[in-house]
């Protein structure tokens, strides 16, 4: 079993890089505080004798050699970015327990055939920079390098000159490793496990995704003096649009959500009408089929909406993947690990996107995850305790040790 | 008559500072811009012979002595600050057609028994400090300096503070001084004499507003992984309060608006269902039963809304006049220039806000509108000719002269 405590009290110092203002974490990807936390996770990596790879995305991949030199290695990844307003375990649990599975192996002085590499994705979170899941994507072939480099944030900066600018571009290039196995430990981030009082989450498909970032152009004008019959009102059509969205999404139920987290208004003054409205509507699904479906029914729809009140409507798809199902051997090797521990499991299906979908593509991969309080995630108070954080890290642990061989 | 020429250049001169990204100025408030217009304004102010004070609300007042001492001034004024998407004659053209009485005062060598004083009253707009006329509130009584001061931008900078840095802190005490008359000439922003095709709005009343700033308190949760039912969704509460707000004002048609120009969702990360969203409601109509009865139904639907989703809802008054009639001598002596001049007119209603209104608070007051191509104003394509500027400033000339006395 794996060092609980010493988990624990990692994921507590991490915590302490980029601080949030309600007890989480606003570490956004490729932000100073970010490259704080790389220095920290490096750091203990050094201790445990890792050694380090930095490929062009600034994905960190720490290495503990295998004992056979043509056996390609088993990774175990996640991330260290984090939301505006996010919690201390999203990702970090998962870098950090695969950390806690080489620290382990260390103590028992175990040497395993295929090498073992903890990784550490740049912008999972899709926060500060859309698409979400950017490096990983590069990685498994989805994005080029220069349409990640050129990706830019709210203020404008792009993703290739941020990484830069806090010294994280690597030599290596993108895709260029082959992985034997990839697996991701990861909270739940939903509800499920905690309601089912279930230790682990045995993941077997991860739901699919669009971002649909709207357009919408109205006519900016007085809000006082403009009659009601003259306006062209783009922040009405973005309400409708909304209202749309909840009614498709809920038509599509049980397994789908449907819902926007960013907006904006422009020139945003009190008293004018807007004569800009960018927002991203975030679709997900476990279903390809209702997948397609909400995505052509709500750009039918807002189409619709628009044109009734002359507003203009362009709709960018700024993130997107389809329903992913995990190697069944590896899920094998989850569950069969959960159970020989003794833990409560179930199967579950990712609600959240993670680095595991791309490394899917390219390698057999799966997830592990645990419950977290009130399914609550992306959000300051999002709490797991320190029993759930070890269980899952023992069932890494073992699938990991069965895969890499001893 | 005044000097049309003249009085263009003028207007084209001032839409040199702060420019737009689209013809129009981004002159904001108590910014470097805001400043380098006052400058720009005093010289051509020093030209004329006029001598300035100052209020410690920053407003300007430019004075031409008149021959009788104990006669009290008759005021012209409005504004040279702008929306940050707005037009080059929104305020400018009243502040600068008094500047064209008093030049045309001096060609003709016409001394006045009441002095006239040029105004530029400070943030009129309210774009970057709520409420709008923010300076001429204060100085009719309507509210505190300590509450003017202690107004904040969306990135947290006091209008004190601001007021200071720009150096325009006066020493006069606001509202100490005593009105004979006050005219305000602005172009109308809206429709109605382009339609009708009249030269002059004579301006009768002004629609009461209320800006209400709701907050809405959701849940902040992941878009993915956040089933439908689980979700505070305050972005939802809004999108029903917008079509509710559209319904509120088509259901007191004709004579009524309602509307939403600002919108802040934090943490606005486009996986995150928004944790708060803010915005402010903008509602308008001539009748002071209308008025009542839209805020009330509004906060009533609103917070019926908030509960049947669980989402926190609070309200704040953050602007606010009841309608206004302008007094019946002043609009008179409008009427009758235009007539004499030769000029089109018509009665008018203001659909803006206007430094007048609170004026007319404490003085006899009125005010003269010029047509804008389009009815389009808050938006940096706002367009009129210079025939429609000059016929006003004649009216304009012609109703101070009345009122100053020769
Ligand atoms: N795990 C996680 O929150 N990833 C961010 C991408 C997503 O929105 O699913
Ligand atoms: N005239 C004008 O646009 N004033 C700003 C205040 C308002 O919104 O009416």
């Amino acid at each position: 079993r794996i060092n609980g405590d010493r988990l624990w009290d990692s994921l507590m110092e991490m915590a302490k890089i980029g601080p949030g203002i309600a007890g989480g974490n606003n570490r956004q990807t490729l932000t100073d505080a970010d490259a704080e936390g790389r220095k920290l996770f490096k750091a203990w990596c050094d201790d445990a004798g890792l050694t380090m790879g930095v490929d062009q995305m600034g994905t960190m991949f720490m290495t503990r050699a295998g004992t056979d030199p043509d056996a390609l290695p088993v990774y175990i990844g996640s991330h260290l970015d984090t939301q505006p307003t996010g919690g201390k375990y999203d990702g970090v649990l998962g870098v950090l327990s695969g950390l806690e599975v080489v620290r382990t192996l260390n103590d028992l002085g175990i040497r395993t055939k295929h090498p073992i590499v903890v990784t550490n994705w740049t912008n999972e979170e899709g926060a500060r920079f859309a698409p979400a899941m950017l490096a990983s994507g590069v990685f498994a072939g989805i994005h080029d390098l220069d349409y990640a480099y050129a990706r830019k944030d709210p203020e404008g900066k792009s993703f290739g000159d941020e990484l830069k600018r806090i010294g994280w571009v690597g030599e290596e290039e993108v895709g260029a490793r082959k992985m034997h196995a990839y697996f991701e430990y990861h909270i739940e981030q939903g509800p499920i496990l905690e309601a089912e009082n279930k230790q682990i989450g045995v993941v077997t498909h991860c739901q699919g995704l669009w971002w649909l970032e709207f357009t919408l152009t109205g006519k900016e004008a007085h809000t006082g003096s403009t009659p009601m019959n003259m306006r062209v009102n783009a922040g009405l059509a973005m309400s409708r649009i909304l209202e749309m969205v909840q009614d498709v999404a809920m038509a599509e139920q049980p397994g789908a959500v449907g819902g926007v987290g960013q907006m904006f208004f422009s020139p945003n003054s009190r008293n004018v009408l807007p004569g800009k409205v960018v927002f991203t509507v975030d679709i997900r699904t476990p279903s390809q089929e209702k997948l397609d479906r909400m995505r052509a029914k709500i750009e039918k729809q807002a189409a619709e909406i628009c044109d009734k009140l002359g507003v203009g409507c362009s709709v960018e798809a700024v993130g997107h993947f389809d329903p992913i199902t995990f190697d069944p051997v590896l899920v094998g090797r989850v569950r069969d690990a959960a159970e020989k521990l003794g833990c409560s499991h179930m199967n579950i299906i990712s609600g959240a996107g993670h680095d595991a979908c791309w490394a899917a593509k390219v390698a057999p991969a799966t997830m592990i995850m645990c419950p977290c309080v009130g399914g609550l995630s992306h959000n300051e108070a999002e709490e797991i305790s320190k029993e759930w954080a070890s269980a899952g890290a023992d069932v890494l642990f073992h699938a990991v040790l069965e895969t890499a061989e001893i």
